[in-house]
């Protein structure tokens, strides 16, 4: 284990975030928040601090990673960014408690959007606390150490098991053969289109500040809004236009690469695509049926059935309307949704379409088995066939996220609330989706210091998916050799 | 396809069914109950009319069966007996709605123990109605199948394919090499323990027939009761009786059979029975610990907690209280003991606990690999090292498992009701418990008789542990080549 590489680059990682603090500071200058303004300067300068002397301690000529550093510097990474991230709330005095600021941030970088704030203490909140929390959502969407290897000289060896670790999905593809390369194309795609998203906000009549914010909250599948009831008193234009981006940052950004390289009908024979596009299309009709008795228009019927489902597919979480409210059967197809989540290599959380999609195949090829045991059955995802060390890698992925899943269960179950809360609170976390029904419908601070932390340990092992974390978890993990 | 192999064995099974009617038959003569007489008779005639003409018409020379015939008869002899079993019902006016009937009748053989009566209409059956739907546990607890191959010369080539359709685990071991041997020996097991325990509840006073009728059912690990409260108004001696029986018939049948040769050491190393055993007592601590609150006393908090911890993860469905109203925590903690359930080869339901147990292994040892990627890691199990393609087929099962329980759980809540009721509901049917939380805890009557049917269908999925009724769905295995 080469452990001085694993603090090395965690000390990087915090001087970025030293940097990153300049933003919401600049927006609490621009809006005279003086308390903001310090609560960032102290916070920058204690990321600075703590960064420089990891990095300089544990300075190492052997660059040299393997997987086991790469799990190693993502969890560390992720920790670490999250425990500073809070500092701001806590020092502006807007989160008393650090566990529920720790809470916010986690949720904010592995774009959960779950919330221990009220409504009313969402609005009391400074402009420029409410930039940095959207703005982690925008950071950690794509990824913080994707952003690191854009924007340094590749100085690690095979930093290739960084981003395996990083990205989500079950094959992680270099679109072009550099690492450092692919990272930047992937933010070039990505600040490309928060920036056409923030131009549709704005022709919508949004303010600049408010449009900025959403498209931080919908590029990264976040959900973090700035107002008590989400962003049901928006425009029905603007709604859709979010409900469009949370589609457009659910799909893979390779396909984005493809069309820009002119390579258009590859794109768009993506199967992963089709699938989503079903998947999506089905849910939004099953739940427009469900709710037609409520008293919607029908104009308003699709526009909330189709604003919920892009926004709990994408695991974003914004909301239009009081979906706690809505009946059994869509909150269940919203539950499921929570748990399938979007395309890999976007920006969204869950076990991701093409998981699924191998997983339904495997199960298909073996029922075929089954009839006829000389047959011969390959899964193929992509036209591509998937060799059984993949097919074998996924499904004990699903296995352990439904250990995983079950232990959170118990454990949060001891604060003792009904089913309903428990289940969907986990759900939630666990696939970075953000809301949740029953008692957690409103926020997530009913929950006992303990299950908080639990929740946020949650959502770090669904946005890093599962391994990282178990593994950093691991005594075997940190032995020198 | 073998079809008329399929309906000629199907034939077989419903003959059997008409000669299982006399025992009720005789209770009711018994009784003097003159209605139920007439009801079990009729529907005696019934079974032995349709299954002499079903043998008759696909009598057939070619009595080889493979995999997909095993799959095809166990599928349709399961469904032939449930819709003949429920007959009596309806004809005696006891449950008049035939889909309730059905349902019962499939709780029954399936063991779960899912009720669609109230207590009132429990306690106003005849006790020819009672013995007969106590009677389904015990018959269905080993399997039909295997009765059948138990009494009949084993005519039919191959009849491990049968076998290893309907008793539940992943692997399933012939004890002798002989199959009609092995299902002798499981039965006269079977029957010897059932009788013992009929012995232990006589010796606590029960009068004869409440004795047959418990332990049929716990035999079974069924659960149906004959009294509105269950067993709570037996003294704690019965009660615990139950328990113990309860766990007994939770265990894998082989080791009672490698005790009866001899090798009792060799039964006490089974990792199973420890890891089942270990699962037990950490259950009935942390439950007895959360409960301690409620005000029961100490020996009742602990006989209740061992009771209810039993009855569930036997997947028997007994209670002695009314765990809806437990806190939420041991709630979870029953929900997650039914997916677990008991030891494969016993008659208990759930996944059980060797595939749970090679479920974790497999997780662990791609941990490891992913830490050391060039280190041989080999999953064992009872000191066995267990192939690829049973890993496989385990990870598949479970995926399989997962999805369908996802499909069925969104079925069943176009009802509406809360998530606790249609959670508890799906995962007490699919894995053959019986009692459910929330507002079916009373009975499953609250149901639409569509739910109705798809809860009896996830009953008959669980107990033939899917891939049977999947395979019996897809018209490829109908097909004549």
């Amino acid at each position: 284990m080469n452990r001085k590489m694993v603090f090395y680059t965690t000390g990087h990682i915090l001087i970025l975030e030293a940097i990153l603090f300049m933003l919401p500071l600049l927006c609490s200058v621009i809006y005279s928040e003086t308390s903001s303004v310090i609560a960032f300067a102290i916070s920058a300068g204690i990321a600075l601090g703590v960064g420089l002397i990891m990095s300089a301690l544990s300075y190492t000529k052997n660059k040299l990673i393997f997987a086991k550093e790469g799990f190693a510097i993502v969890a560390l990474a992720w920790l670490a960014v999250s425990a500073v991230g809070a500092l701001p709330f806590v020092i502006g005095k807007f989160i008393p408690s650090y566990v529920d600021a720790f809470f916010e941030t986690v949720s904010g970088f592995t774009t959960t959007g779950a919330t221990i704030l009220s409504g009313t203490q969402i609005e009391a909140m400074s402009k420029g606390m409410l930039f940095w929390r959207s703005f982690t959502h925008w950071i950690g969407g794509m990824g913080v150490l994707v952003f690191l290897m854009a924007i340094l000289p590749t100085d690690s060896g095979r930093s290739i098991h960084i981003m395996r670790a990083e990205v989500p999905g079950p094959i992680v593809g270099k679109i072009v053969p550099k690492i450092r390369e692919t990272a930047k194309i992937l933010y070039l795609i990505y600040i490309g289109l928060t920036v056409i998203m923030v131009g549709f906000l704005l022709a919508g009549k949004m303010p600049l500040y408010d449009s900025l914010v959403h498209a931080f909250g919908t590029a990264g599948t976040g959900g973090f809004g700035i107002k008590a009831d989400s962003v049901a008193s928006y425009s029905p234009y603007l709604q859709w236009v979010i409900t469009a981006f949370m589609l457009i940052f659910g799909i893979n950004f390779n396909l984005y690469f493809l069309i820009l390289i002119g390579k258009f009908t590859s794109a768009i024979k993506s199967r992963e695509l089709w699938c989503f596009g079903g998947i999506v299309a089905v849910s939004i009709g099953a739940i427009a049926i469900n709710i037609s008795s409520i008293g919607y228009s029908i104009s308003e019927t699709i526009r909330h059935s189709a604003f919920q489902v892009a926004s709990i597919i994408s695991t974003s979480g914004f909301a239009t309307v009081d979906m706690n409210a809505w009946p059994g059967f869509s909150k269940t197809v919203l539950l499921i949704l929570m748990f399938i989540g979007s395309c890999a290599g976007s920006t969204a959380g869950g076990l991701k379409i093409s998981r699924v999609m191998l997983l339904f195949k495997t199960v298909k090829a073996d029922l075929r088995k089954m009839l006829r045991p000389r047959s011969v059955n390959v899964v193929k995802l992509e036209g591509k066939t998937v060799d059984d060390a993949t097919i074998h890698s996924t499904s004990v992925y699903l296995i352990t996220y439904f250990i995983i899943f079950l232990a959170l269960i118990l454990i949060v179950s001891i604060d003792g609330f009904d089913m309903e809360t428990t289940l969907s609170s986990v759900t939630s976390c666990l696939n970075n989706v953000g809301p949740a029904f029953g008692k957690a419908s409103a926020s997530f601070s009913v929950f006992s210091d303990f299950s908080t932390l639990i929740l946020s340990f949650a959502m770090l092992i669904g946005r890093l998916e599962i391994f990282p974390i178990l593994l950093a978890l691991s005594p075997a993990t940190w032995r020198k050799k």
